[in-house]
């Protein structure tokens, strides 16, 4: 190994996965550490446990976790990810990200690297929505994010947000001023799961990302009339579910064209027939649409493309057609330096690596928004799968991404 | 009025559907009167109340009402329908069928036409698959076509029809055998609600059955791979959803085109999206198929078309398709002469009428299946609306098809 080369410890890593993967497990296989509940309080203990001596660790008012071991630096590179996980979820995603943040932290601690600014490990509450339908509640929180309305959002026992915290033991105050301090964060750091087949299928073991994707959502309402299936000749039927169909296959011909032109993917993951019977023909169907790209006037023009495809086809059909808009949020561009920073690290660590969008939002994409320049590292989805407990990534990807994320952290400045 | 006209009172036949309507009313507007329920049972007792002294009345094995002025009658022609219905379901399907035949029955017994043959009311059990699964229990078993498997099918709280036809009071036996003396039924007549438009957009008041659509039924599963929506580009989805969206697009194509060429109506009613989300590419569809014709072979042709289709479908997108069969009922053409006879019935009402296939199976199907020659009236359904507490036939068409079915009755031998 030469002198200036990161020592990554795989087995630690693993251990610390298997802890934290005891922690909320279900019967289904999975684990479910819901954000601001016992067992998402319980990982963070665990997390604490594992915190060398010499850190100073400080939790702020809505429950994230900083640990450093130089408070005292002006400023500091933060890197992280959040240990909550949906319903059943799988090893992995979020966990994984505060595992190799802090194995990455002590790579460079333990080698004769002097980072330009020294690291702070950084562990968010909530990231998920599967609780309060709030994604990246603790980034939020961090950067004084968070709006009044998305501290007032209930869970499914009608708990607001702001309430389940303090049962969670903390006391939030005045959540439009940022918890932590922007100025002294350099940059921010985040290895996560890709969540896509990109990197499995090409066989890559990291991934830098440019982007962050963003939705716009819709959900869908056709209505037409119920009918007797065997009494209603095809001529005199409304039929709102042939309808959907055409909707959601013309959808996912416009979106596999659109995404030879430009980045954008569009999804139908989704579909109730109100009513439906094997003898009728259905008069209400209801579906979501999900639109994602980097680009967002891309996006927007897609956007348009697919409400006239759709208008088109209840025009022709003497159907109605609701689209009731339910997300648009913005895509974020992740800082330049950083990408080429990580690209050079991955080549360093000489491991197969290529560039992408993220499909989905992270704690980081909230960094970058606030100023903070950030980057993400990817490591395959076994499968692409993701939000499940079949969640797996390859020891070698493991491996080779805290490396690369070590060496970003000791080249920044 | 004609010596011979017959006198159809329709405050009558108004009085007895609103006391039937009151039995199994819910608070959904509608009634629930399930197969073999108490709410059954008592309609059967409205109905027998209503009955005139005059009448022989005898109650089968499974609870099906026989009545007649005439029990020493060789032969008679029975008419009658059926007083279940579905959940929350409409004032008129069977319940019409049964109060109109009690009305024709009186009005040529007021009249100084004498039939051939002695009328007998028929009000059968369980026509309606509800409770059971099963359709037209009664009739089957009054023609001895109730297999084992029927009979021991269970409803939702796994109660088998036989054991709920003890509790309502019946002692079945020997079901292979009917309870019905098939030698005396000369014919079998039924008036019904069409539960189609046909009649309805026509404006005429009175259809004349030519035959019975009969379902050949599959559920079809179309399973690919879950993925994350933002995460996987185009190219690398299994999307089941968007296949099935295809699927159902062009079953309704291709049963269109053959409705131009032959009696053809083919339906999805239905469709699930297996653990879809707004964030997923869905990996597992499934959806009901009902394909129907008056005609068999052409049935047979055109179910072949939608099976090559679907299954060219999933080759082109590299996912799995599962057809699994779940009915295969023979058409039935009723009695040519009956046809005729109520063809002219209608004529000399002077009401307009058209002939049509009936698209819903009906205790008539299995007197025709059985060799007795069955002939169908229907009335409109306005806006095709049937299943549904809002049901609705003018009154016009009732008075004109049961005076149709009073002259077809007296003129039958």
């Amino acid at each position: 190994m030469p002198a200036d080369a990161l020592d990554v410890d795989l087995d630690r890593i693993r251990r610390r996965l298997d802890d934290l993967w005891a922690i909320g497990s279900t019967d289904r296989g999975g684990v479910t550490r819901l954000a601001y509940s016992e067992a998402e309080n319980e990982a963070f203990g665990c997390l604490r446990s594992e915190l060398p001596d010499a850190y100073s660790v400080r939790e702020d008012a809505i429950g994230n976790l900083y640990a450093t071991r130089r408070p005292d630096a002006d400023r500091s590179v933060y890197l992280g990810s959040h240990l909550d996980s949906v319903y059943n979820g799988g090893r992995l995603d979020g966990t994984l990200g505060v595992v190799t943040a802090l194995e990455a932290i002590e790579a460079v601690h333990a080698s004769d690297r002097s980072p330009a600014y020294p690291p702070t490990l950084a562990v968010f509450r909530g990231e998920e929505s599967a609780r309060f339908g709030q994604h990246t509640i603790g980034s939020r929180g961090a950067l004084g994010m968070l709006t009044v309305e998305a501290f007032s959002a209930t869970d499914g026992n009608d708990v607001p947000l702001w309430l389940a915290m303090q049962r969670a033991g903390f006391q939030p105050t005045n959540l439009s001023e940022p918890t932590l301090d922007l100025d002294r964060a350099a940059a921010f750091l985040e290895l996560h799961i890709e969540q896509g087949r990109v990197l499995d299928e090409a066989d890559d073991r990291v991934g830098v990302v440019t982007s962050i994707r963003a939705p716009v959502r819709y959900r869908a309402t056709v209505r037409g009339a119920d009918d007797h299936s065997g009494a209603t000749p095809m001529g005199l039927r409304r039929d709102a579910l042939a309808a959907a169909g055409e909707m959601i296959a013309r959808i996912e011909t416009i979106a596999t064209e659109a995404a030879a032109d430009g980045d954008l993917v569009a999804t139908v993951g989704d579909v109730t027939a109100v009513g439906g019977a094997i003898n009728k023909v259905c008069g209400e169907v209801t579906f979501p649409i999900d639109v994602r790209s980097t680009d967002r006037a891309y996006r927007d023009r897609i956007e348009d493309e697919i409400v006239s495809a759709l208008e088109a086809i209840v025009t022709g059909r003497d159907l109605e057609l609701e689209l009731e808009p339910i997300d648009r949020s913005e895509p974020v561009a992740l800082d330049e330096g950083l990408i080429g920073t990580l690209d050079a690290a991955a080549a360093s660590v000489g491991t197969p690596s290529r560039r992408l969008p993220s499909g989905g939002g992270h704690d980081a994409m909230n960094f970058q928004l606030a100023g903070v320049p950030t980057g993400m590292v990817f490591v395959p989805s076994v499968d692409g799968i993701s939000h499940n407990p079949r969640e797996r990534t390859p020891d070698a990807a493991i491996h080779d991404a805290t490396a690369t994320l070590a060496e970003g952290l000791a080249t920044i400045g």
